[in-house]
């Protein structure tokens, strides 16, 4: 990426919505990660019996559902983008040290669905703390990356860095 | 905490907001903090010149402090709040591999503003990395967790577990 | 429909926004209706006059045509979509008893509008219902539902079961 | 109610919001009610199973809570209202015709929350609407009423007229 | 104002929510006003017949008291407040080359609503504008000030300064 | 344009979102301007020093691009669009007495982005009033009009009125 420059500034330094109109209009996949980590207690709480788990899981896959469809609302410049599909994935990680977050996000348009899986993976951890603060509040949010990303002009990405470095 | 239960589910394990109606209204704070690492070259792109770094770290401020304001439409069962004061600090890490952001949020209330501070730093954090994906896409937010909360009968939390634990 | 399904569920049973990016753009329409039953002085007070009926009647308008544009920011899975036109018609029903309120949304896109539809009448209804409740709180919002469909792969559809079956 | 007038029109019959700030500050609570009749099909697949069972009614749960948050963004004249509970209940009607669906909402405030209960309700039934849709467009909502409302100067109101008069 | 400063920014000149925690919870009001200019002939159109006058008004009247809740979500650094109430005018200027607009926002709040009233009248008249503008797109949207505001610890401020300097 | 009539308007003189279902999608670009006045002083503080300098134009600028995606959320009857760039510069205008503000749309879409690009100027001005109002109250914005419009049937608009007429 020699001569890279930040995409959102102008000439000026100013911010800029970066202008997509001349971008071809395919179809484009992104999926990100991240976890929320938490006590074995917490965890078990949420995991344990049958109706408690399906409310709390449920809630947060649909906050980060409907966080996605409000992405550009949040993101100064982001674009808007008519969404094609959200899935948000909730599952406790291997060494049962807390949940991971796993959002797939596809359009059909100018440009790049990025923002709005990783901000359906933040929301939905955030909302995990919401649920859970009353037992445990030194619960942490991280590893929140971009693993995938398919479509439009830049090509296929997948993540090779390991995490948390 | 024994006993604990999760607040936001019912005796039936339905999601529900927590009736807060008898709590008292006094001053509340909290401040959270999180990171976003990125490649050295990235973070000089953001630091060097000064019209340029204006705008990208105050384009990340100011989407913190409006997602803070979001809080309640974004997290399902948070409580509509007017918040008296937002702050979002933005600073290298001290090894020079990303950015460490922080928030501070006051309300006068019936309930706390640790969401709400949380918030603004997954949004500060999600904005910078709109605005740097285009030169490094294996950027990283994380470290995101509740360093202080003050005010309400739950009393003072000082974060003392170390992060990324 | 034979073995027909939750298409909003994925295999586990959790919720998701259906993946709608091979479905073909076409012309898309959907129309909903919906009553507010009133006393007969609530509805005189609402028809008579010049002044007060353009206002009371024009507000639940905008409020409905309003609505429209934020159905995927009310229904969890509903997709964002750019309206092409919106319409609320409201007129006294036959008997007296309240006004019917119709909805017609239009949309050249990959998926249907009913919802857009049902969710303008719901707001219209509310509205007419705010602004009447200092004299009537006894109103009732009813018979909500979708009348006709077209466009897509589902074909036109013609409600003709009677109304409050 | 003799000599009431629409609060919400002003002398010359334009809209308004009415002021508030001469009223007291009290709380106040709002249960209102309706329901969505479907198939004796659909609603099976709603309940059989658990999985599903659980997001489908999570799902249009959470959808009302939200949308008791967004009743000012909705109904064009209602005053923005820090609630400090909002509770949503599904439940199959008597005669497995559908489901009911109960909000209760409260505040500490100087207006009521009966528009926030009543859209709560109605934006609950348009998200079960929407889930259900694919295999039943036929589903009705209906007698969405408020039955219950204390606090404020208007003195308690309980509602005794029977449903779809 | 010897030694005034900017109030939204701190000592190192970044944005940031002024902290009113600490400022009295007084009865605030705010007057603003602006103008549309048009035609003589796009202004007939909207006053002349009673049916179109109705409704161009009254959308515009109810768009900029809708806007004025919205004021913290579209102004980076305004706080959220419960506004007790919003009125909005609009009448002929007095040589018929427009339409003047007038917003009144009351709050018992710990901020004033200047920012309020102003965003009404913006709103109003770009409503007006998008109303019009298939018949008239010369139109010019000005004048908009504070003409009054009192309540906090500023005191009372009434406009002397005259229009368009 | 003999003729004309209002085009938000049906025949009976309701309002209505038009119907642009049979439009075609081509390239369509908008500019508007507008100014905010204000003391010497004020506007020295805003321009000396730098980062200050960077903050509040940068607030500003990022208020009115985040304004021009709420179009049709604060428009009644504007169809929500999927924008391709937004562009907002602030200078100093000629004569030291204020900042003049330009926005720049562009979509790929069936319906012009002027109320876009008016949107964002107003909301950017509205921003600096309320980023200034603590040191000067006598602000004044306005000659907020549309400059060119360009795409559509209407063909190519270039505004030749002088402003403030």
């Amino acid at each position: 990426m020699t001569g890279a420059t930040l995409s959102h500034l102008d000439a000026a330094g100013n911010a800029t919505m970066v202008d997509v109109s001349g971008k071809a209009t395919t179809l484009r996949e992104a999926v990100a990660k991240g976890r929320i980590t938490m006590r074995r207690t917490t965890l078990d709480m949420i995991l344990s019996g049958t109706a408690p788990k399906g409310d709390v899981l449920a809630t947060a896959r649909i906050a980060g559902i409907m966080a996605a469809k409000k992405t550009s609302d949040l993101i100064p410049l982001c674009h808007p983008l008519a969404l094609s599909s959200v899935k948000v994935d909730l599952a406790p990680v291997a060494d049962d040290t807390g949940i991971e977050i796993t959002a797939r996000v596809r359009t059909t348009g100018p440009t790049g669905v990025e923002m709005e899986a990783l901000t359906a993976v933040c929301v939905a951890g955030l909302t995990l703390y919401d649920m859970c603060k009353a037992v445990d509040r030194d619960m942490e949010i991280g590893q929140i990356c971009l693993h995938h990303k398919s479509g439009g002009a830049s090509g296929l990405y997948e993540r090779t860095a390991p995490p948390s470095r």
